[in-house]
């Protein structure tokens, strides 16, 4: 078997607004560890170590696909795949196995959304291995997060029995959906419950039977994209891709497939949620500020993020704490740390009146 | 006697950076009660109660000509006193003072800065009458400030002995330059002190000798100037003006002058002297909120205030409390309202690094 990356670079979000717009979605932005780099960079450096730049594969929208070719200029023209509409995880990744398996025809495919951030990258490709052999004995196989607080907003998988000769791998007794804090609380204490952060790795005809079996009506849409070549395969691409069923992979696979298995990591994941998190990931000084060229007096805990074009304002901060100040040309957010997720409620705010 | 007002429009400073700049100095902004008018309008509003505009002077840099022409399109040309260097208030109020003496021999001279707010226009005109009641028999009067706060950064002044058949007035004991905090304190409680706010009033003839026997060489310069006519004026402007000692009417005049008077007023002064005056002064909302039109989430007593040019910049705040933001087109600053006096910090750190 050969192993290939899919890397899932759709998304807009508004939680970080006024950095992230359509045009600059979340893996644009320089969010992750050191914020040197777009997250969508990290991601592929990262599968650099897992797979050759042939077998990297990246689907994102159509209306990204410049930006994506110049972040990734290595990247085979062949291997970019530009969504004409947004329909989801399940067209997403259904799409990219096709196209894999059409290449070659013994693939593992592990796919991989591009706007995550790990820490370990040893950790993180020896999870990614080990999902890969799993997944080559015809297993569908996700990769569970150790979980470090009780989110409430992130998906867990439960644990069922070891599968033997793979060590760690475990059965997946089931999928639950963002729980209660209680819940939560209890799955972190009782260690039988990983995070699912949409890591998923199996072979190509294994994801295309799995589509077949749970997703029929998109079985059949992407059966008539790969169908099409050459010329005709843009005519289809349009016509068909915008009206194949919208779900994700988790509720219209994952959750209904049985069978499948987790490899744990834990390799510092994180889905870098919001402006908290970037400030979390961020490389800070003694005093927890992570401000770029601010001047900062007596301030702590803060994070500023400047992406104007054009000249650049001096930014001061005196006598603040905790924080996030980020500014484009549009706009000027300043949030509470802690508040990072109710940027949203700005957003919605903005939205109603501009309506 | 026909009363005069000269407006002191000078200054630069850096405490309400970065919306003040030296071509934009404090008395152009718009950081009084209200916030819709710049203070050096809202001062002119003001003496316009109390004089006819041909009996109102402007005295400002050279450089802030245009920008106070611009503002003030009514002022007669010839009441724009525009000094070619600043030499501080001592030379410039002998000036005014001289040059309306020059055309009004009894005219008695009411000082203002114009980058102070009042609140109580009534209260202010009634002050303003007596004190010029006062000088017109002959005396330097002040108008001194009602205390309300034991504050340290300010001069006060020790009332004396009640004047006969003036209501109100005192004979000045002495001046007191910022007090100890211990002291401020004893003053506000005491009710013996009032701030000095450099509202000065006095016949033009008597500032004229006060100034000739306390600062000899000022009042040399001022008379080789007065005796300057026509085209020669300009020439010795340039020449004379930037060579005057430069000094206070405080330090110059009235810590030296014997028989000074002191009316009493009670008027909502203020010097507005930071971000945080300026958040007091300002007209805000249920939740202490100036922000303009801002997008705020649970966040309360703020201030915004965006001085950019060009399309304007979407501003949101989300969960903060306490913040003062101001953005123009070269800076940002994001400060705590009661750490307001420390923005000169940041001044001096971004001059150090331009340096």
């Amino acid at each position: 078997m050969a192993l290939w990356a899919v890397v899932i670079a759709g998304g807009a979000g508004t939680r970080f607004w006024p950095a992230s717009t359509p045009a600059r979605p979340k893996q644009l932005l320089a969010l992750g560890p050191g914020s040197d780099e777009p997250l969508l960079l990290a991601t592929t450096r990262r599968l650099r170590s897992l797979v050759p730049e042939a077998r990297l594969v990246v689907a994102t929208g159509a209306h990204l696909g410049d930006a994506t070719r110049a972040l990734l200029p290595d990247l085979p023209p062949a291997n970019l795949l530009a969504e004409p509409a947004p329909r989801n995880t399940a067209a997403c990744i259904g799409w990219a196995a096709r196209e894999i398996e059409a290449r070659d025809p013994d693939a593992v495919v592990c796919v991989f959304p591009a706007d995550h951030a790990v820490r370990d990258l040893g950790a993180f490709l020896e999870a990614a291995r080990a999902a890969a052999a799993l997944a080559s004995e015809g297993r569908i196989v996700t990769i569970g997060l150790a979980p470090t607080r009780p989110e409430t907003g992130y998906g867990y998988i439960e644990l069922g029995e070891p599968l033997p000769g793979h060590a760690r791998a475990r059965e997946v007794t089931r999928f639950v959906e963002k729980p209660s804090r209680e819940v939560a609380e209890e799955y972190v204490r009782g260690g039988r419950h990983l995070w699912n952060g949409g890591l998923v790795v199996g072979q190509a005809a294994r994801m295309r039977a799995a589509i077949a079996a749970h997703l029929p009506a998109l079985a059949e849409g992407l059966d008539e994209l790969q169908a099409a070549r050459g010329r005709a395969r843009e005519e289809a691409l349009s016509r068909v891709f915008p009206s194949l069923p919208s779900i994700s992979i988790d509720h219209g696979v994952m959750e209904r497939e049985r069978g499948l298995a987790v490899v744990p990591g834990d390799f510092g994941w994180s889905d870098v949620g919001s402006w908290l998190t970037a400030w979390e990931l961020a490389e800070k000084d003694a005093r927890g500020n992570a401000t770029g060229g601010a001047v900062v007096v007596d301030s702590e805990r803060c994070l500023v993020r400047s992406l104007t074009t054009g000249r650049p304002r001096a930014i001061a901060l005196v006598g603040v704490e905790d924080l996030v100040v980020v500014e484009t040309d549009d706009a000027l957010l300043v949030v509470r740390r802690d508040r990072a997720e109710d940027v949203k409620l700005a957003v919605d705010a903005l939205r109603a009146r501009a309506r």
